[in-house]
């Protein structure tokens, strides 16, 4: 397991990363809200009741609908401010997503050169801070790869690949765990928008994450 | 894994199966509220994000606030009628808890005699119709043994345990899933009333699931 | 124009017809909801702006969620019973969509055999009544052809061509509509769930049925 | 069709341009709300279906009880802010109406003198930075020409006219268009206020507008 | 006055005798919904205030949207079983206006033969049993009697007329008392759509009845 | 009727003159909550239905719970700022009764000289700019004289009886116009908490300022 | 103390006795709302406190607006089928209030006649089945015995003192609790409709209860 | 009675001493939210019924959630500036439960040396400026003095105690108080979470309050 006791984990992102989370994006002994219902939850609870003796203490910093672009904004408070341990950033969905469902608005797009630009910005910034570093691609639940919109995402993820390779990050294919599910499954199954998957979509991200830092 | 592919899946009990299930009981594309947020939800996304090939569904049929004489008013409707391959059965919660929070409200106890007798007629009716049954324990969130609700909620499980060998039903063992947990973790962590667990709690009564199917 | 002055024409179909309509299904003087904010309320607006004097009268008996076995389940209270000049169907998008959002379901799965069976049985029973019978395709706004639930859907559209051209109907080819916008358009400008369109898209669907009518 | 690809073009006035638009007052896939429900959205979806390759932009900036002293006061950040090819004002019936609903109120009267030189000087302020520019009239859905009310209206749809034929600009006569169904439907069929129409009402202004700008 | 002390005294009609009464329909001790917010509210108000002693009481049973049809309904339950000494019938106004709204729904239509037999049939079965009968017309808050809804207005007040002479009824000029107002105000002010008047407008109706009644 | 044509008349108090009026505080086409549901609202329709040509304004600054010395603090712009031609002010309801209710917390207590001297103050800055004054009395609607709260009450009356005789201002006495009803009339039927009364009890005062101003 | 342990005490009334308890009107661990906020849950509470190892249920079956008569005709299900201990009736506030709010609605009041009637024949098909009886009077929160509604409610009173010694009940004297109080206190102090008393109107009540029990 | 009459009592606390208080946290004629509806109300509505010439006034000032860190930071304002008479200080629940429920949140936990140090530091700054002080201690609903949750309770009452005797302040042991009904009674019966009492619970709390005043 990559994350030591005591570790302080900031997980940031866009509403794939929110799911309904609480202003204070942790755990709570009322439910699940603080953390949301996706992913993050789903990983917080696996380590509670896996590593109680730990202590591993997760904050979710996911907002609805936001880009690379909002993250650099927020960044200062919403992540350096809180001297994180371990920083997790999954972001590209608005980016891309923009593109195609408000064409005509330029302004809210995130071409792939300001993606990358900011995005390694962000991790230059945080990387010297922090004790280990995660790197989530976007992704589309949409199997035919040869969509306009998929082969946009999929060019996000690579930038996330080399970015994650270049300055030593832990590296989960969120598309890519997407992708050997669809072989069976349909997309409507999982996400009637190809975007906001059910919880067994999230179950999908969670075990990437869990996978990749050696906690399943 | 002890479901084989296209199984269909019955889980009855209270409020802790019921979680927020929405009528259906099932599984849907738009988020969990089908399974509800509770452990079937999260047995139903560990399935489906790792044997999406299988086709095991899943229906829950736990109501908030039952007892087992709860259950048999509504066992021909809720689950013979659905023909299940499999059903899994978690309940005793509130015919101990009756007997500590409304304790001068005897016609809302479930004691140990009509508990015992009532569980093993549904199993007797439903056992020769079914592939599988799975019989878990209720539970206290609750490290203090000697503490009087604790002590008859542990006598209920002995009921649970006992039925599930005669009756070859798998056993699930919730309360010791807990038990583990609790040397680390204060109850006040996982459910401020000490019943109604967060996702971490769900998550651990999940695995016991998981772990007792060969499914983990 | 197909429809004489006089003509009372009723809609019938899914949540693509239905649109938030009113109970009474009609104009309003207050606005919009009586037909709905889709289709059916644009081709009465372009008749009440361009043919004031015809009298034409629309009756919209969409309902969300319907597939054809819903609709013949209230095909006496919702057509024969009104007595129409004209009617129009389109259905057939939730008897596809169903078998691919879940799959584990099969109750709610409308197969192609009941669901062409059904269809002509509506129409039998409907077309010695009326005067004009509208036979409309469903529809994916999805451009990938070899994406699985597009090929159901059009392999339900041409069950529709068949039987318009069988019992003498009129016949609108939605789903060619949409091919035509989708060379330009993505899926996701229209629609998020590549189902439910926005006004373009039902500005769509309108044109398409006024251009079959000759109201255009 | 007047409007050449690319265009931007923003559309201001009074509650019949608003029609419950969102914030942002442009297209999105979820639905018309972003353009409203009256004849923008119309519009838009009219040009979104029949020139998709187009990429024509609207943005929706009516706002509900206004008169051109309040367009007068946002004219800066809602239209030369936004840096539009084309520009359409609809305004003038709050002007007149407060005259008629709350006559004890001058305050809130904006009369003619003043509604002509503010409207100049917009038209005036605007011309020069715009390839193309839209008056269209204010109107009263009533029939009767010589009710007070109309009477004062049609003074003001006067000042419009003018207007656009010294300042180069398209002419839509709303009035007019409603004037020739008017010989067919009562007022109370299209609005029962002779104010907000129904949809059937904003077709007729839609339609005014596309043939005024040949995009019928 | 004529009503004398102890009267029990129903008045029946649609929306604007309703005016937003409670089901009791009758004056109670924390406001005036009891009675509503319109012409019986202030009635039962300025008798109270002048005439204290007399113990008048009055009973509420307008209906919103009822026509005369409607009336025959529920005229045994909501009038005759009251046993009242004296009733008021104030009913047309959508017996007319759904005419001219939803002109393509004739089945909503109570045309002038319909209205003058219904009407003559409950003045009949009523007139033998209660000391005094009240008829009020129904109305059209529009100036100009050219308007093909105001002529249809006005006929069905002849009716009203005529059948107060016939049968011996205390006979209220509603249309007249607004004539004679609307002479200085346009009908915007009083009500925007020209059926349902602010107080003002009631207050017109209140004292057209107090002064029948000789009680102003 | 001492208001001439086009006065601009400003009626200022607690919650019996607030009555639920919207913010603007003045009549509206659509109903009475302009001027609220009560006596303000029935002063303007008695005059808009009397005296349709004289243009009378009546602007309602009525608001719960207010003392004179919150009247004070609002005096300038709530008064003075709306150059008034003619001003009412009915105030002392609340000075009194909080001495009853809340009797263990002084600072909510505006004993008699306090208000004496600021109702003087308001006067006095008022009466030179205005060219009439209306001063109406508090009341408690109670008819057992000897009641504390009732002798409180009638001291500030005779405050307010002193000050009309003194600055020359008409003298509404409200308190005197509910004695003449008590003795008919129980205070249970008038208002619950004998302070807050019905349409019947808002008529009461209505008729006291309409008879003072001699335009019953 | 008069109750001996494991009693189960039943308390009918109307909104006094009532308090905003919910359907079961028993004590429920999560808060009052089980017996409301009046002084059956304070009497609740303060044995609760006092005596927890004697466990007296309470049951509370107080409805708000209810009458001598409305008790009857829920007497069997809320009374008699519980198989109370005790029983305590305080009733009689809305029988005599329906008289002074209401005046002109003859069939809400209960005359006297008929309330002494009715109670005496609820006691009477009551004694032989219980141990004990509390009969309370109803009150008026008036110090001025000489006002209408007081004085009928004394007489009232009265009925009740008489028929607690005929028939060997425990007499709780409410108004006589009241009195004493109120020679300090304002009426306003404890209830604004001299009805429905605050905190400590209740908790008058209570202590009167638990003095005539012998639990104070 | 150690309160003498006139006396201004101003207590502070978290939630249990809020209790749902409305923003004055003062008695009100119209039911118990000025003081809440816990311990402050029954204190309160107890001193109202027995004492009601004594005039003693309370001011509730607990506010959910809040350790002695909150009320150092408001007691200038909510204690000091109100000048009181007497002052009660209940705080220390939520100091210890963060530790329990949020574990991982170091920054929300007051330990025991800043609880005494804090609590010191607000009693110093106090005591000169009150004739009394009352001390109360934290509690924990649970009989199992093992309990790790319990011990850290149990060791910050002792703080309170320590304090109360050394600064000549009233000393209130709710804990106490609490434990002698606990032999009898389970703690699921007084408050689901242990902490949060229901009426009874609340009662415990006033008697407590009341038997150390000397107003029992």
């Amino acid at each position: 397991m990559k994350l030591p006791p005591n570790t302080k984990f900031v997980l940031i992102g866009d509403s794939i990363t929110d799911a309904g989370r609480d202003p204070s994006g942790e755990a709570t002994p009322w439910g699940a809200p603080g953390h949301g219902r996706g992913y993050v939850g789903l990983i917080e609870a696996w380590i509670g009741a896996t590593r109680p003796a730990d202590h591993i203490r997760l904050i979710n910093r996911g907002t609805g609908g936001h880009t690379v672009r909002d993250l650099k904004n927020r960044w200062q408070t919403d992540v350096l401010d809180l001297k994180p341990d371990w920083v997790s950033i999954m972001i590209g969905v608005n980016d891309v997503w923009r593109q195609y469902d408000t064409p005509l608005r330029p302004e809210g797009h995130v071409l792939i050169d300001e993606y990358t630009r900011t995005l390694e910005e962000l991790v230059t910034r945080t990387r010297p801070h922090v004790k280990g570093l995660v790197l989530a691609t976007p992704f589309l639940i949409e199997g035919h790869r040869g969509d306009a919109m998929r082969k946009t995402m999929d060019a996000y993820s690579d930038v996330v690949r080399t970015l994650a390779k270049k300055h030593d990050a832990v590296f989960v294919d969120i598309q890519g765990a997407f992708d050997e599910v669809l072989v069976h499954t349909h997309p409507m199954t999982l996400a009637w928008d190809r975007i906001h998957p059910n919880t067994t979509g999230h179950m999908i991200i969670a075990r990437a994450f869990l996978k990749a830092l050696g906690a399943l």
